[in-house]
């Protein structure tokens, strides 16, 4: 736990390998300054002489694409798919055409896909390796720090709808998730900050080591050090998976997850998937998580800690558009909702949350006024 | 297995309970002339007092609908989504206007689909529950033969893009499937035809007894009979579900239920999936597939036993336009191919199959021209 802060150049690669369990196999996980580099010879193993197809965006490609050089030289045929970045890719006619490639390219049941860039890449990538051909294997390579620590593990994977972000997908593992916090280092400082909310979320709630980490490091994980940043990679992957495998597809335990999510997608909606990052609007969703969580007496010490550290993130101000009514119409159409009701997910104190399904329409009217005047102050 | 081969009249709804189980769970089974009767307490007590989703077509809707009312009265709310007959609704754009409506009624985690209608209508209905949220459960209520016997039990799922039919969806079983014969009275000769051709397949390799069932009553089957159908669906469910349980998703011993389905696909998509319905190019498919289990002194006596059979089918004949080239290059294409190429399934005898890798291009060009000219002379 004394890694030095600002790591001496040339630091040798090392990976911290990790499995996560899963109802059909398991998914084997690399995490660490460098790590692409020693899993390259099983990633080749698995690919074999098979058609591989690589799901990127052009700048990912043109920055990072000749890593991975080596699997190309392996695989029987690659097609390397590219797509834009953002929530724009998550499109049901965009996956189309990529099927449409695949299947022009030769790709068979026993095709691989590798996913390289962020988020919105691996939830499509895993989508379109999930219903191709009714489900190929695929690998996770993921580029940005919410995709290492969050989104590359566990097997969901998502397009969106109009109005709708994450409706149409499935679970679908990988078979390999290879986090690199080399890959890191050319990220702008707001995406660090998306992904580091992702890590407060798990933190709070799961690792209180991690917490304390963070609230160390803010100041070297913004800037992107990769030395700094694998040991938080790890222990995200480890809080994650520990919940993935006790609960697979989010019938009750892994719920805890989306801490800040549900307040946190209907910021997005409402912002229009553009102006707010998904970590940021999962930052501000714990926000008025912690807001609820106050007004049950709960997280009393947490709570505060919480604010402090968010606050340091310097996140965007929230968009001065937002509308009561939109947002709590939004909050009725979570995806986790069921026939029920909405579960909220909050802290009770520092490593522990409680799922409620008893906020009413009106405890959550009552809080969002002076949630959006002043998101930080919660009393 | 002496039942009357005409029902006396007001002969009471009667269902044989069956079960598949699969790696997830368990898909109950009610078969019969009148099964739709006795299972309806069951399926409104796993409907509950949630949204339901009912996805049919004018023609089913109009037929039977009302069948279903008491599931309706039970639900919160029910939405009828109607599509269109045949492959034609097996389409993403068609699946994504779907998605937008369950989405606006309120679907959530815990709603109810089911399927009324054909095997195109269970195709699409299980791709589109099992990508709804990343998933909800759904039943299976087939109106046609072929759906009956084959395509609504095992989980399989299915959109098409063009030219390449079924290659993208999901395993997702149904919680529940009921095959009800009597719906099969409003059908047309020439889908009864259809769905015994998936009958035969089944017979042939793993149910000798069925076999010479339908040889003997061949003739009150073609014309819908509830009850000589009857025991014919629940033979067929039973060989299916002991395969399916053994390989849920077909990495080896399922592929036996392609018998038939390598050529018969290329024959589909070749004849344009219209002039052609897919039971009807199966049973081409398996007359070919004999051609090639002939040619390596296999199926002695299964091959002349089964062109007799299919031959009393009056099956379409083959469009005249189809050409050889296009056929091979169609097979290549096969969606259960790997790197190592398309597997065959070859019949050895009666109630025994092979499935072979090294059929060459040439074995199968040289059996492509007779075929075209006498698909029945088997020599």
């Amino acid at each position: 736990m004394n890694e030095p802060v600002h790591p001496p150049p040339n630091r040798p690669a090392s990976a911290t390998r990790l499995r996560l369990r899963h109802p059909r196999g398991e998914t084997r996980i690399w995490v660490g300054e460098g790590a692409l580099a020693p899993s390259l010879d099983a990633l080749a193993g698995w690919i074999g002489e098979r058609a591989l197809f690589v799901l990127t965006t052009p700048r990912v490609w043109g920055l990072h694409g000749e890593r991975l050089q080596t699997l190309f030289d392996r695989a029987a045929v690659t097609e390397v798919l590219e797509v834009e970045e953002g929530e724009a890719a998550k499109d049901l006619e965009v996956a189309g055409q990529l099927w449409d490639r695949m299947l022009a390219a030769g790709g068979k049941r026993d095709s691989r896909l590798l996913t390289f860039g962020g988020g919105s890449v691996g939830d499509l990538g895993g989508f379109v390796a999930g219903c191709f051909l009714r489900g190929i294997e695929y690998a996770q390579l993921p580029t940005t720090l919410l995709a290492q620590v969050d989104a590359s593990l566990g097997g969901k994977t998502a397009v969106d709808r109009p109005g709708a972000k994450n409706c149409v997908g499935l679970f679908h593992h990988p078979e390999a998730v290879v986090c690199d916090t080399r890959l890191l280092a050319t990220l702008p400082r707001e995406e660090l900050r998306a992904g580091l909310a992702e890590v407060v979320k798990m933190a709070a709630l799961l690792d209180p080591d991690l917490l304390s980490r963070v609230e160390r490091d803010l100041a070297v994980l913004l800037a992107g050090d990769a030395a700094a940043l694998a040991p938080v990679v790890a222990a995200s992957a480890r809080a994650k998976i520990e919940v993935v495998e006790e609960d697979p597809e989010e019938a009750d335990r892994r719920r805890v997850l989306n801490f800040g999510h549900t307040m946190g997608h209907a910021l997005e909606a409402a912002a229009g998937f553009s102006a707010l990052r998904h970590g940021e609007a999962v930052a501000y969703g714990m926000l008025f998580a912690l807001r609820l969580a106050r007004a049950r007496d709960l997280a009393a010490e947490l709570a505060p800690r919480l604010v402090r550290l968010l606050g340091r993130f310097d996140l965007p101000p929230l968009p001065p558009s937002l509308g009561r009514e939109e947002l709590i119409a939004l909050i009725g159409r979570d995806k986790k909702a069921r026939e029920s009701g909405v579960a909220w997910v909050l802290p009770a104190k520092l490593g522990e949350a409680v799922i409620v399904n008893d906020i009413s329409r009106n405890d959550v009217e009552r809080q969002i006024a002076p949630f959006l005047a002043a998101p930080f102050l919660i009393e």
